[in-house]
């Protein structure tokens, strides 16, 4: 799983919680799906403003991204954790150390027993420009942090082992 | 992304689609989310048999994972590409040589314009033996095959940066 740190505003300051319950699931609209856990302050925010943040640590950034997962801001303040930046809303917060953020509005929410489920469109992406080649994101230069459970170990990105859309296509040799 | 390959019955057929719009939602009950194509015959089966498989291919089978991504069981049968087994039902076909296989049961289904959003709860779950490290899956051995776009790369999981729930406790000193 991606590790991610969803920005929000709580009690009108700037709050990150570590989320790795997240993935695509609609290329147009180009739409995020996460679950965000029920006694968390940051699904309540998410749902009362409408918008949040999903922030991509380096895998680099492994404390402060664990840190925003053993605290709650319902006890303490992280709005001091990192420098932040804005796009279209204040209540989107986004992390200057992490090379990519998306800023997100929420389409739809599905309540179940631990977790809601937040479908929720993009409406930009903010790159590090040193983290691009051409103009495309580099996911080796991203260094992203990732997350493995039940062992609960998070891992960094190993190297490329080939091309989608490419990579089989000596299988349709002879078909 | 984690890439996956989604089992299900076509035209009687064991048929395998790569997915990497994949990710666990919620904990309890333990869902997954993912984005099909509604365009794909794999869309079509599990919105008519209501269950399906998510196997995690290695590395190592980068170029079937691949080739299942660029042909569809509109016009190819894939049926004869990797041994297969079966758990609770017969329209989840798994696939033996992959580490780890899931077997799902779909909750709910949300249409947006190019893909169907499907919550569907994990029923069983199937590790081989040798990718167990004590009681639990080990990301090492089982090697998985991962995703990003737009550059279009797999990649392997690299090396471990520490554990989640730990790495960040010492950042909690002194707050």
């Amino acid at each position: 799983m991606p590790v991610t740190l969803i920005g929000s505003l709580v009690n009108g300051r700037p709050n990150f919680m570590t989320v790795a319950f997240i993935s695509r699931v609609c290329l147009d609209p180009p739409l995020v799906s996460t679950g965000l856990n029920k006694r968390s302050a940051t699904r309540e925010a998410v749902l009362k403003n409408r918008v949040f943040s999903v922030n991509f640590p380096t895998a680099a950034m492994v404390k402060e991204a664990d840190y925003c997962g053993l605290v709650s801001a319902n006890n303490t303040d992280k709005s001091m954790l990192f420098e932040v930046f804005y796009g279209k809303s204040p209540a989107a917060p986004m992390i200057q150390r992490c090379p990519l953020c998306l800023e997100c509005t929420v389409l739809e929410t599905h309540d179940f027993n631990s977790h809601s489920c937040i479908i929720a469109e993009i409406t930009a992406a903010h790159v590090d420009e040193c983290c691009l080649t051409g103009r495309k994101p580099d996911p080796k230069k991203i260094n992203p942090l990732l997350l493995t459970i039940p062992d609960n170990r998070y891992w960094a990105l190993g190297e490329s082992v080939g091309y989608a859309w490419s990579a089989g296509k000596e299988l349709m040799k002879g078909k």
